[in-house]
């Protein structure tokens, strides 16, 4: 039996919730059986033999669940064998999602997280400290979401070098360039239509400035490159600046403006750059997409969807079932 | 130490060994030691301790290797783990490859191959002999090359169910019919070019009537998809009849045409489909794509090299790392 820990319980992990449930028969014949023992949040949490459902509908009725007992002091108390981190992302210093994560490690707990902070702020540390003490470290939902990357890279093109990684990595920054290039309308205007429909958040600087894609940008590159850079290492300009007269000299040429981040050994930067109007990485709307350049099997191209609460739990349930099926 | 035997030293075989030779200490780093025990073709052998670029060398240079004894006693003799499988395909009776991988499964060896034939005949039948048997059937390269499909599927997408899974899996079809539209020529003179070029062979039916794109579909369906489904399954029509003129009547209507193989659970097809000119199934030249639907993760896209000695290496050594890395 292999008990679970759900550490965060917002949109991204009552959405693994959800999924478990959904799934529980398709991914018990993968890695055998399986049950929550543990669900908590910043404030409240709930332990023991529970029903998952009614976990999920009390935390949308109340905001809390049934205890009071906080996220760290369950991590304590509680044994799991697996934990689903989805605490929101902190790029600053990794907290609180870095402390739940370290300390699941040492309790000997596989982790799975979708919180960029801890390893944009630690990847190493967490790394060395999981190899130490024998257990997994799962990202797969950090970097794009249910567009596969990260098993993608260790799995389908072991024995590559990995020359390059380069791509989209914000779904918000695309939708609103994409709706800027096709209405021929500038960047505010596009911007609220984006906030009106949920696309962008109402501060939107976290996408827009370039720091999501950043973040992504450095655990792709010292997960999957082998490198060992941090945050402030990447060169970073967002979309605020980008006209519709760009877009126009630049179609004259047969190109479009996207966001792109781009890991490369000698330089990791986002900028809005010039794409070929039929290049993969042209792609419209909210979709992510990646261009892997290895020295083996060529240049390899991904597109999915970046973000999503399905598509989260979709990349995590994967993470789970890796650990284990093996 | 992990002993591997190489049955089939073509392009592909060599591939391998020459893979292995390079990327010796990263495979290692992965996998611990490994060593190739024996090299066999339909017509000679070596065995033992031997230098691997010597073997390769040698072949080129005779066309065969130092002993006269085949694959099929090289087989019953050796023992090995792991053998990779890279006889020629025959989507006919799968022979000689399904006799190699059973008889190979049988004495307890993991099987790596890129041939289609002996999947696209019994797949189910060798899966069944490969469980039984407490050994690993895989078969990345058998599938779009370096492009990644089957442990995308396996591991990326464990725990979506997969709806539908179609693209373009044959390379040299998408380069005769990405000719056509941009020089707008009729098909004998592109299929001329493309034998030029080498990237149609001299009898090019396998490939522009669809029966390598149909062979692959099969291997999706059965092996990612749970089908159980036979050649014969696949409706199949090939290229030939292509007119530049309809080239022209979909580009009016911002569209082109690619060879589509599709899987759905109610039918399989491979046949010139219309496909908009923005799509990520459009692409030109030799790449293969596939669009994978799945019920948690939506739309996937992938795009990569579906051919080639080194791609192919590339694919069938990540099958080495994954069954051996865990």
């Amino acid at each position: 039996m292999i008990d679970i820990a759900i550490i965060g319980f917002g949109v991204v992990g009552q959405g693994v919730a959800e999924a478990l449930i959904e799934k529980k028969e398709l991914i018990e014949r993968r890695i055998g059986r399986f049950r929550v023992v543990a669900i908590a949040d910043s404030k409240s949490s709930v332990v023991g033999e529970f029903d998952l459902l009614k976990a999920i509908e009390y935390k949308r009725e109340k905001g809390k669940l049934w205890s009071d007992k906080k996220a760290m002091e369950i991590i304590e108390e509680i044994e799991f064998d697996v934990v689903f981190e989805a605490t929101p992302t902190n790029v600053r210093d990794g907290e609180p999602g870095l402390s739940y994560i370290k300390r699941c490690i040492e309790k000997g707990a596989n982790v799975i997280t979708s919180n960029k902070g801890p390893l944009v702020v630690a990847f190493k540390e967490l790394q060395k400290l999981a190899d130490k003490n024998g257990v997994k470290l799962m990202y797969e939902a950090t970097v794009g979401g249910a567009m596969p990357v990260v098993k993608l890279v260790k799995k389908n093109l072991a024995g590559n070098e990995i020359k390059s990684i380069k791509g989209i990595l914000n779904g918000t920054c695309n939708y609103i360039l994409s709706r800027m290039e096709k209405e021929k309308m500038p960047y505010p205007q596009i911007l609220s239509e984006a906030q009106e429909l949920g696309i962008a958040e109402a501060d939107p600087t976290y996408d827009v400035e370039g720091i999501d894609a950043g973040a992504k940008l450095v655990i792709i590159a010292n997960g999957l490159m082998g490198m060992n850079v941090k945050f402030e290492d990447v060169e970073i300009n967002g979309i605020t600046t980008v006209t519709p007269e760009a877009f126009e000299v630049a179609s004259q040429k047969g190109y479009t403006i996207r966001l792109i981040a781009e890991a490369r050994r000698d330089k990791l930067r986002v900028s809005p750059r010039l794409i070929s109007l039929n290049h993969p990485l042209a792609i419209d709307g909210t979709l992510n997409a990646l261009q892997i350049e290895t020295d083996m099997a060529g240049s390899i191209f991904v597109i999915g969807k970046g973000a999503g609460k399905r598509e989260t739990a979709s990349a995590m349930i994967s993470d789970l079932i890796d650990i284990y099926e093996n």
